[in-house]
């Protein structure tokens, strides 16, 4: 999936129809399905207190200390629950019933806030609704003249799918736990209930066994997480109403199993540990020794992972290893396949037997699905609404990921735009419809680390959560970026450093504390998109690759450029009128036309920056022409084509990767470059 | 020692001597005792190793791996040093021997680094000298056009004091240990020895004590350190070469002992737990069970604590609960004592043989000092140099904090120009002046917590650190001030949230991601200085008061007061003919003069910012007056008489702290007012 090829498409903002139902000064995300707004507020101050009554359930227990903590936090007041009479507490919590002690699919998640002056009641069916109404409380909460409060509020809510997860790739680059915990505790902020954990890959398997102990010894670089610290982040995700569901991928994606177990692949190695070959590696699925290793490893891993859900990955099996192990095609022939996918369904039958036979319902991606195997099989879609549509026709279950991928660094709202249920799935019938359990955003490691994941993942990540809890209808871009920009910054207290850490990656790429002009720069570009990036460094393992460059420091989606670009559409659409616009923009404009200049030296003085010279030099150019445009639309006296031609060279320059780099305020400026030098014989 | 009198001192900037000796492309802090300048730079790459060779220990062992940690950090490099041959490692350690078990004060901290293009050597006779070197070794690291670097050089390097100490109180507000752990290592990069960790008084006793349960556990509201806690934390101090000095607080500052040991105080309680009454407390130090329970508690705490001293307090002792108690009184007079100091004094010397006994040198404030202690006793002055100077004649050793106090909210200048050798200890003879051991800059925690306390701690400290350790004549501010902006916002690579905690804790004042407006004013005020912090709220204790207003967010010191007042005096000093100057100090007017209008609606709304509402818009008002005071004097026509009083007027308004802050660009206001309206009769 990581080869996935996306269509080049004109994207724009104002694709979206009707405006979310919510009083706009509420900052709620994802938005909830019902709200009833009331009358007055309900002040939050130190005597503040919170207690359940109803169905005791673990998590709800621990969750309020939590919910306190975070309430703490997030208003600088010390907060004391203890010995809270449950009639009196401020926010009284009732649970109908206690949840399942494994947390399942389709299990209830709904709730109703009701908020008055006096006090709060949330009620939900089910723990996790509980837990999910204590981050709508959270959401709620703001600073008023009169303190902090919440509004008087009734909120009724419930997801619109049952599966919304994030897959955290910890094999590219390994992700320590405390990274891993910041994050879950981000999905639970917004709702989200499925981490999917790519735990095996060419680069690293990264699960201690104790049946296999050379898989972890040999195949990790000594970087993977020991069973116990396995069982503590399952409940820890547990606890906030996250399920976890393992991938260990096969037969491909596999290098780091038969570093320790060469017996297993496909073609003899050797297999030296520490590096990773770009070679693609197969286990052999011919051999029965393979399915008795998968039989004790699946058996110990389902023993780790309580989830029902157990993924065996499936994808991208390259031919290469298969066809030049004469073995392996002897086989094919043998039992009348026809070619090597034939073989992975033969692989994928025998693999189903093994997960039933754990108690686990097998789930992977698009190929492995397969008429020979089993309808309980659940299909997860790197390629699209058609191939989930078709999956569900043929009965299977399954859930999108196609168009949810952060590694591809595209923008919140072009995420907000797509629909699991859009496109061939919006043919389905009422029961096929039904297979499509939700979605999956895709955290690829390549080109993140520790230091980075948080500012790849969030903010965007919230707008594929909000796609798949609130209704269908709620899908306007401008009130999802609205409420984004201030949910965003408030994660921050959840430790995730997606803010935290931008100014100091600029302090490194500068070597000084003055960022002033490199953050005007950072500001007006973002990282190249889809699989367009170069390596920095030539050498693998990709692990080595030091991400310390502008293209890891800056954010994946520019404010700035998305504020000018719809200035900047506004000012023509208005025909050029606006003033206010016009000035706006000339600020902009004036400010990245002066700004090479102040960045010169630093660009200069640091090999880290140096790359990024023409860039700077470029938006100071464009930023000329834009001025120059302007004052030609000021004065209605076109420019000449030559001058057109001159400017539109640069634009197209623009336009194009640079050290991992694009300036996304070129379309916009190209925009005033031809508005002022419309083409004479178009 | 917190009621400790300020004199009103007008401190400039101006008051330094020699400049540092150091080529002004280093940004070392402190500065080493000898730089000798190289040709060329040794290139840090991901083939950078390092190995020690010489005496083993274990701190020198465990730095090396922590060393690469940050190097890597700092670089956004990944490193690898396995298998690393100490014969071909980048940068060679030679320790020549082990150091003691117990760090001892005096242990030799010096070190020599000779770095050239190719290899770079730290040798130091101890392994304490190899870890300052260390720190040293990361300061030096720059990038540079061909990548990240350290230039050659040759630094010899070693303490001017032997005791450089941070107090943190830990009662007033409970500060975890993971916010103790990311200060000593800052402590530690700062080339620090001496943790002095303030564990007991009125508002908590913050040790676990399995011989006396009720200390911890009614004298602590559940806040406490565990001695598995202390334990690891000792070793985490040591592994850095810090010492930890606990402190006990006696006879006064006692309340959270006699909570759960009525018994033991003056006057026969009750003493509730949970709330900290403002009465002074005091041990009944003329029954013989307090020494039992003294000597058990002592002896408890020696066996936790290995340093050798032990710091027993004993300021501030209220006469109060010993007066009112007519046994105490009759106890004076029986054995033929003066007054109730003289009843301290016995005390001391009862408490002494108790700590000698359990062999620890005692240490305590000013007040324990006299004649009738042996002088082994070590007395820390929270009165000044005076106090200090007295002591080392009669023969004690002391050490300085009077002037190094970080509650007080004082510039780092101001803390830098302290020096212990100064005023009456300047006079001592060589012997007497060893006897000053150093100093202690100390965090009293009554309006600091968790969230805010590296903020009032860093980067002042810094100063403090350099004061300390660098030769006497490094004493330039300027020099001082430019490496102390590039060091601090480096040591956030540590964890230390100086400056992460900023932007955060802004946004909460404001409710919203766009904080431009408020920050322009947070930088141009400060917290109100020495003990005129008013509480926001009245009710006791300190510990429940919310730390969540402007005075709390805002930085100790304003870099752009500073600034702007060295502009101010330039511009005037050069009889404001200096075009740059005028023009750089109406940037800033305007920007003043403009900012009120924008913030106002955010001030109105919420009310931990009402309170800032006369703040805003006296800078305003008198940014309206520095602008035509600039009119003035570049037209030169005096503004008259009217004017004058007028606006200064406002100006002694801003003088006063409101809502704990002021206005710290006043009195470079004032200057340009009296500058364009000169008095008539002077």
């Amino acid at each position: 999936m990581r080869t996935l090829y996306f269509l080049a498409i004109a994207f724009f903002l104002s694709t979206c129809s009707g405006a979310a139902q919510m009083p706009s000064n509420l900052k709620l995300m994802p938005v909830p399905a019902k709200i009833q707004p009331g009358t007055g507020q309900l002040v939050i101050d130190q005597l503040f207190t919170v207690a359940a009554n109803g169905a005791r359930d673990s998590r709800v227990d621990a969750g309020i200390p939590r919910f306190l903590d975070q309430l703490s936090r997030e208003t600088g007041t010390p907060l004391n629950n203890q010995g809270t009479d449950p009639a009196k507490a401020t926010l009284a919590i009732h649970v109908e019933n206690a949840g399942h002690k494994v947390q399942e699919l389709g299990e209830d998640e709904s709730y109703t806030l009701d908020v008055t002056p006096a006090h709060a009641t949330l009620t939900a069916p089910n723990p996790l609704g509980a837990l999910r109404g204590l981050q709508t409380f959270l959401q709620l909460v703001e600073s008023t003249p009169t303190g902090f409060a919440v509004p008087a509020i009734t909120i009724q809510d419930a997801p619109r799918f049952p599966w919304r997860g994030l897959l955290i790739d910890s094999c590219r680059h390994f992700i320590p736990l405390d990274v891993m915990r910041r994050n879950v505790d981000g999905m639970a902020a917004l709702k989200m209930n499925v981490l999917h954990w790519h735990l095996t890959d060419d680069e690293g398997f990264r699960v201690e066994s104790k049946k296999f102990p050379k898989l972890h010894e040999m195949g990790s670089q000594g970087q993977y997480y020991t069973q116990a610290e396995i069982r503590q982040f399952v409940t820890y995700a547990r606890d906030r109403g996250i399920r976890i569901v393992p991938e260990f991928e096969m037969p491909g994606h596999s290098r780091a199993i038969v570093v320790g177990y060469p017996e297993l692949a496909s073609q003899p190695g050797p297999y030296p540990p520490g590096r990773v070959a770009r070679d693609a590696t197969a286990l052999d699925v011919t051999q029965e020794k393979t399915y008795k290793f998968l039989d004790t490893l699946i058996g110990e891993m389902s023993g780790l992972f309580p989830d029902t859900y157990f993924h065996i990955g499936g994808d991208e099996v390259d031919d290469k290893p298969w066809n030049s192990n004469p073995k392996i095609q002897e086989f094919i022939h043998a039992h009348g396949m026809k070619d090597n996918r034939d073989l992975q369904a033969y692989f994928n039958q025998r693999l189903e037997k093994i997960v039933s036979k754990h108690h686990k319902t097998m789930m992977g991606w698009d190929e492995i699905l397969h008429p020979a195997l089993p309808k309980t099989v659940v299909v997860q879609s790197w390629r699209g609404q058609e191939s989930l549509a078709a999956a569900a026709k043929q009965g299977y279950r399954g859930l999108l990921s196609n168009g949810y991928y952060l590694d591809l660094m595209f923008p919140a709202a072009q995420h907000y735009a797509v629909d699991p249920m859009s496109g061939a799935a919006a043919t389905l019938t009422p029961e096929e419809a039904k297979r499509i359990l939700g979605g999956e955003a895709c955290m690829w490691s390549e080109f993140v680390n520790a230091e980075t994941i948080d500012s790849r993942i969030w903010p965007r990540l919230m707008a594929i959560a909000e796609r798949l809890w609130s209704p269908q209808d709620v899908k306007d871009p401008k009130s999802m970026y609205q409420r984004l920009d201030e949910v965003s910054w408030r994660l921050g207290w959840l430790g995730l450093t997606h803010e935290s850490n931008y100014v100091p990656m600029l302090r490194r790429l500068a070597g000084q504390e003055d960022i002033r002009s490199l953050r005007i720069l950072a500001e007006a570009v973002e990282p190249t998109k889809e699989y367009t990036r170069s390596e920095v460094f030539p050498e693998p393992p990709v692990q080595r690759v030091p991400l310390n460059r502008l293209a890891d420091a800056t954010r994946p989606e520019s404010a700035v450029a998305r504020n000018f670009s719809e200035i900047v559409g506004g000012y023509i659409a208005g025909g050029y009128k606006d003033a206010s616009a016009e000035a706006q923009l000339r600020a902009w404009l004036v400010k990245w036309q002066g700004n090479h200049a102040a960045l010169k030296p630093l660009l200069e003085r640091s090999f880290l920056l140096m790359e990024d010279q023409p860039l700077s030099e470029d938006l100071a150019t464009l930023s000329t022409a834009g001025l120059q445009a302007l004052d030609a639309i000021g004065k209605n006296q076109p420019l000449p084509e030559a001058w057109r031609v001159e400017q539109l060279a640069v634009v197209e320059r623009s336009m194009k990767p640079r050290a991992n780099l694009l300036i996304m305020v070129t379309p916009s400026i190209q925009k005033l470059i031809e508005a002022a030098a419309p083409h004479a014989n178009p």
